[in-house]
């Protein structure tokens, strides 16, 4: 069979609660070994960005944070703890947003140092223990992927591609998807122009984000109370890349959707 | 084993050309016997819209066409046939942004009259014979899904859910995915507010936009130029609903993300 005929999405469940200095790898080898999935060369790996983070130490607990002046200030704009807003900040290399709905809940949406536009820069207060405690994105999570594959790479032998993925709001639309703020082994972007459609003429402007597409259909089984942080995609046809999620972000100066 | 551990996308190959009173329905279930596929409880069925439209007669031929003086206008500052732009502004409520960049190219980016943001209205002049044939989106894609779904179950008893998906740009992201533009047999967002996570605190804003998933993953065998028109989607734990893909659109005034 063709493998652009059809595509399957494995949930790795199982994965216990992940500490820092966890391997994010052995944790999915060992998951898959326990539900007996064998890894294929050109398999997708996605995962969860708040295990990555989690492993990565990258956690902050907010007892231990002192506010600035401004994240006070931001912080009454948006109700939100300003402890949290000092954390969001550190991450945030603009702020694109910030309000208040008619239901008190706030908003804080800014661009972080590595270009992604999120809410609260990714950073997150669910799954986390304590309450207190919040993650922040991989400081890179190109390099998180690549060590992740890595690892799969050296235990298997498989030349497997890993995703990073995180859910993030959008404009105009409703409703959350993921998305890859990381990658390795898979070109990011496909491009289709060039090529002739079915009656023969040039594509044009048919670049599909790959790895977000990847990212978002691995998002339909990881569930945020599923305890399902990694989703095997097996029969995508992509391009091998090590280019990282880079050229996902739009560069704003051509940006008419913004 | 529990449907929410793994999902299949299968590629309905092998449908033919479609022309204006062609059964969409009918054609889907034609591939699916012909390709051994048997239609379950709670499939996904996702078409894209350039079939729906050719089937509902949504298609013009440009040589009719006569461009208002506005639509040169425009047609200028974006370099794009004067006719093709009069069809675009015919499916227009407002323009959200036009431009030329370096290489000569135009880009016209619009609100339709159903709330979408997309370039060129969502008018399409690929794949479609003749070369000065374009594609308008279906007049009411929910519809174009409900008379689909209807087909099916009529025929094969089965209780699926269809999704009419679109190719579009997005703000902030470079290369395309699919969204869904129109639906019927799921609710196009699954809220998850209000649900305990697995630390057992209330999840926040964790509204997934289920239909924009189902219809992105699906585009991983549709590409462009491979005539996979139509995938089924199996294993999504989804709700059903009736209330189309109005939900999906922004309301303006909430969006800090534009």
């Amino acid at each position: 069979m063709n493998k652009t005929e059809e595509i399957k999405l494995i949930a790795l469940k199982g994965i216990p609660e992940v500490a820092e200095g966890d391997s994010v790898g052995e944790m999915i080898l060992s998951s898959a070994a326990r539900e007996k999935i064998s890894f294929l060369d050109k398999d997708v790996v996605v995962v969860a960005q708040k295990v990555v983070s989690k492993a990565e130490g990258r956690v902050v607990n907010l007892s231990g944070v002192k506010p600035s002046e401004f994240a006070v200030t931001v912080s009454r704009e948006v109700s939100k703890d300003p402890r949290l807003v000092e954390v969001i900040l550190g991450e945030t290399k603009r702020i694109v947003r910030m309000d208040q709905r008619e239901d008190g809940k706030g908003r804080l949406i800014v661009e972080t140092f590595s270009g992604l536009v999120l809410a609260n820069a990714g950073v997150d207060t669910s799954n986390v223990s304590g309450g207190a405690d919040v993650t922040l994105l991989p400081l890179d999570s190109d390099r998180s992927a690549r060590v992740i594959r890595e690892h799969i790479k050296k235990e298997t032998g498989k030349d497997i591609a890993v995703v990073i993925s995180d859910t993030v709001g959008r404009p105009w639309r409703e409703g959350l998807v993921d998305i890859a703020i990381g990658c390795c082994g898979i070109k990011a972007l496909s491009d289709h122009r060039g090529k002739i459609d079915t009656k023969g003429f040039e594509l044009a402007a048919t670049e599909m984000a790959t790895a977000d597409q990847v990212a978002c259909a691995a998002g339909l089984l990881m569930e945020k109370n599923a305890a399902i942080p990694s989703v095997v995609v097996r029969g995508v046809s992509y391009i091998q890349g090590k280019k990282g999620s880079g050229e996902l972000i739009r560069d704003p100066a051509h940006d008419l959707f913004r």
